[in-house]
């Protein structure tokens, strides 16, 4: 095993670099992983781009990315579940395990989790990470070191639907065709749901959205969504909504098409945090609104998913870089939100 | 039986009258009633001072009142589950019995719901009614005709606390100590809930309150209403809300008071019917919003709740006319909101 | 249309025959239907072999068959929702839709429902059939109606994994690979589950089992049914069971491969009703029985799954068999148990 | 603070005696509590008499007792919830907090717990113990130690009761009048159930039962339970049972007594561990049955219940002895199981 190890870090707003760090020692219960892939996450770019998201803010230097996964080279004391050599998708959030969430199995509400690449918790875009082997997934053979990485999104989608409630035989919506609201769209889908409307205003999205499974899509730049949903039901309204856009007018359609006494699941945040909406018309249908904070209880399920089949996430990877080309991954991402869908750094060159 | 009966109508906003009707014949799986107690609703009062709500407008002569409880006089054909005689608070909603929401349990959402007092459905300030059997539940002895009526109020206030998950253990708070407002804690109590904030700003309606079971009272023109409720719950929040104020300022206040995961039921409407909400908060903290349009399953439940002594519910009827004063009765119920809980009307007098 | 119908009758035990009746017309409400495929059931198996099923006795002659499906030929007055030419599969039971269970959506438990093929009232092994519009569910072009008869015995599939709390990342197991196991392993699958075992003692239904979507299958002539499960689990055992053998030793093998918390949902009637049980390990293991009687809520969902080619309904139906066939057709299905998955009656010849 | 202290232990079957050991010191996170009372439970009673229960084998000396509340004499490192001072009840099962039960939040179900007086691990008749702050749950003024003790017990009922979905509206039975039967027929009161009847064969019990909330009680020595349950619900039947008698006949009277669609919990385990059961007439009722293994989540929750006056939790315990009568204590529980419901141990003299 190597000392030291590469670590890209943001020096600043718009400014990534690299410094050399000792390859960490895992811990007892911990496992070192030589980490492959890391995903660009849109909180990764948020903070790259305005250096805060709400009250963490980034003192350079500082460490993003948190969607990660590699192969375990050694392990903590008292490791049993993983042997060296798995190949893992790391959950990112450490959490307490005895406060009243934990308890409640409601972790990822734990109020003192460490999750990574929250400020000031860095976060993995290195060669070489530790991490609590329970919250180390092993991958099967069929599933990809890069899809593992995509785990994480695709479990917030997972979530999305779990919170939604999502079955077979309901029409579902999902607003929103960027990365979050295509692993929504694909967790629908595993989760048996088989007609589900895409909206987006990018023709691109909504082609992607096509080629990875939704039934129908509406272009809301030139379609009037809530007339168009209500032919592609037949007049009878959506059983469940998926809300990924984090606009007000999305979110007042969503709760126009609706089903009486369904559900609408809100995923995206708007820009300035607050919605007028029209509560009167979500009281009238007894609607419900659910939402989603990251995810509990997902990886494995998620990782199942993929190796069965039911999920095609490598495709949601557009873009791969190298992380010595981290400067150009992070302002690709930030300049060209039309075309990828999800940015993956590869780790291990 | 007499052949004809008293109606009061309304002839136009503000103006009621009475008209003499024939007493109606049950049909096949009716009965008739004869009234004793109708409750005066807040849509009661809101078609008196405006002529519609939404869009069902009242065409006069119109008959209000839909919260009722009498005694069978005769049964129409196929009815055995009544006998002449039995006290009975009646169900108001008929529906259909056979489209996909009636068929999912969920009646109170039937698109054909035929309701008391909805425009054109004439409602029963009148001596006599005829209605289901079904809706039609049998007021045990130490349930009087009174309280009969207002299990349709109460109704509403179970479902509420149904929709939010009510248990045993839960700190709870009610926004608003109106009528509405004081079922839903009466319900909440009666479901286990022993921890329960009410919030209002007229002092009387929280004396009410305190004397029907909340364990504390919060008068928000007074109090800062979210710093309180830190206070009482110890820094903890809440772990369900009822908001039944129906404004911007309350609601918001629940999105703030609410712990991580919990659930807030929205029953009040607003003015203009939108309100302006930190979702992102909302999302932050992953809550539920759930709603109530009126109820199902309840009046089994909430009779047998009365009798059991676990809702004082006469105590929230402050106010009886006679079916002669019913002009009175509607004009107080406008002009004294501050101290009438709920008025009743006496038809058999 | 023609005036007279052709009807096949059980005359007596294992004695089939026809008879000629009159077109029925269809009353308010229904529509007339020419069947075209119904399915033969263990149901109507039994009534052939033996002559009753509990306290239902059949009296000759009676018409056995309640899975079906044809076309609208004609409109009872009312009639909104479906048009002649429609093709349509058949919800066998009408039930009264005022009931407290029909209220609260369990209408399968409906204590007066009344069900196609149950003593005394007649099935459906005949040329026409008139039946309530809202039971009968258009078949969209790519169903056909040998599914569309199949419909019915999918249905409990799905009810069964409906009960089970059915989803992604469970590992299941169905006990019985007989025509009710395979439509719930399809069910399962259908609803996300994609590791599903499924075990017999017939090698031919454990190959039609794989064939049609199984994970694993387990014969429990040969091999050790408890150790098996465990090996292809991990040691972690089975989160959700479906028994629909019948027998006593398939239910306590579900009793000890369920993990800790973890459902099983009994469908398979035993010969003498009566199991023994190891409820001490039941308790101790926290484990959940559901149970299925018929479905509900179901249809809609089970045609789409079967549209959208989520399964694969059609190729349960082993063998077809024309009107004038239906003796054999019986009698087949009595002798020949190890071959006959499924044997359906092709009605329009 | 003393260096040591007085323990009572179990020196074989049937023989309790006195060590002296040091007074533990509190680890990080734990506090050291002066123990004031310890119930005594089945199980403690169970290895009194026996030695062992299933694979657990008393290894004497051996401490007995789980049943616990005191003061908080001393904190270890890192503990901020609480205060020497506080009075509290302990909630004796220490988890792991990371296996896949614990995540999910069914932490009653973790493999690792490591439990009070299951051997090999101590129990608690003893003047001191050590135990994470986390499980300490403080008691308010008017709970007393002795009720602090009791929430023990208390917990299995509000867990069966939550196992069984109790809420209010519902007619339910619990069989078994011992000290179980009374706790989950008071968790059944505190959670809205207004209408519960209890059954068992000792009219001692029974009159207990009704001093503590029952509405009726059959005495199954004289009357025929199946009939007076019927006659008690008019014909009804009951939506949720709850058998804590761990027989045969009551098991089999609860399905015979059970509503349609409606729910049983199995709390009481029966001599063999085997119980032959009408399964089939459960699945024609599609009953469910729930099972309860230790509680999870219910000690804030069942102090509050006790405090707000919603359980009579003191006059569950009927006899009391010091801890210098230890040897009387066990042997008058094993004897007097009619007259005593719940004794209990008063450790600090």
């Amino acid at each position: 095993m190597k000392e030291n190890m590469n670590v890209a870090v943001m020096n600043g707003i718009g400014k990534m670099g690299f410094i050399t760090r000792p390859v960490p020692t895992p811990s007892k219960g911990e496992v070192l992983i030589k980490i492959d892939y890391v995903g660009i996450c849109g909180s990764d770019i948020h903070y790259y781009e305005t250096g805060r998201i709400g009250n963490y803010v980034v003192e350079p230097p500082f460490v993003l990315g948190h969607e990660a996964a590699g192969e375990v080279v050694a392990l903590g004391e008292g490791v049993t579940n993983l042997s060296v050599g798995d190949r893992v998708a790391l959950e990112p959030g450490k959490t307490c395990g005895h406060c009243r969430y934990c308890r409640e199995g409601k972790y990822n509400l734990c109020p003192d989790v460490v999750f990574f690449a929250t400020p000031p918790v860095d976060g993995v875009f290195q060669e070489y990470a530790t991490h609590p082997a329970d919250l180390c997934f092993r991958l099967p053979e069929n599933v990809s070191n890069l899809e593992g990485a995509l785990i994480e999104p695709l479990a917030i989608g997972f979530h999305a639907a779990n919170q939604g409630g999502a079955r077979a035989g309901q029409k579902a919506v999902v607003f929103g065709a960027g990365c979050i609201g295509l692993v929504c769209m694909m967790a629908l889908k595993a989760e048996g749901v088989s007609e589900i409307i895409v909206v987006d205003v990018m023709a691109k999205r909504l082609e992607k959205a096509m080629t990875l499974g939704a039934t129908a899509t509406i272009n809301a730049a030139e379609e009037d969504t809530v007339e168009r949903i209500k032919e592609l039901t037949g007049g009878e309204g959506i059983d469940l909504s998926i809300e990924t856009a984090g606009t007000e007018i999305t979110t007042r359609q969503a709760i126009e098409v609706a089903r009486k006494g369904s559900t609408i699941v809100l995923v995206g945040y708007s820009k300035t945090g607050e919605l007028t909406l029209p509560i009167s018309l979500f009281i009238d249908k007894e609607l419900t609104f659910r939402s989603v904070f990251r995810y509990r209880h997902i990886y494995p399920m998620a990782i199942e998913a993929v190796a069965k089949g039911r999920v095609n996430l490598k495709d949601i990877a557009t873009h791969i870089f190298g992380l010595s080309e981290i400067q150009e991954a992070m302002d690709r991402s930030v300049s060209d939100k039309a075309n990828i869908v999800k940015a993956a750094v590869r780790i291990d060159q």
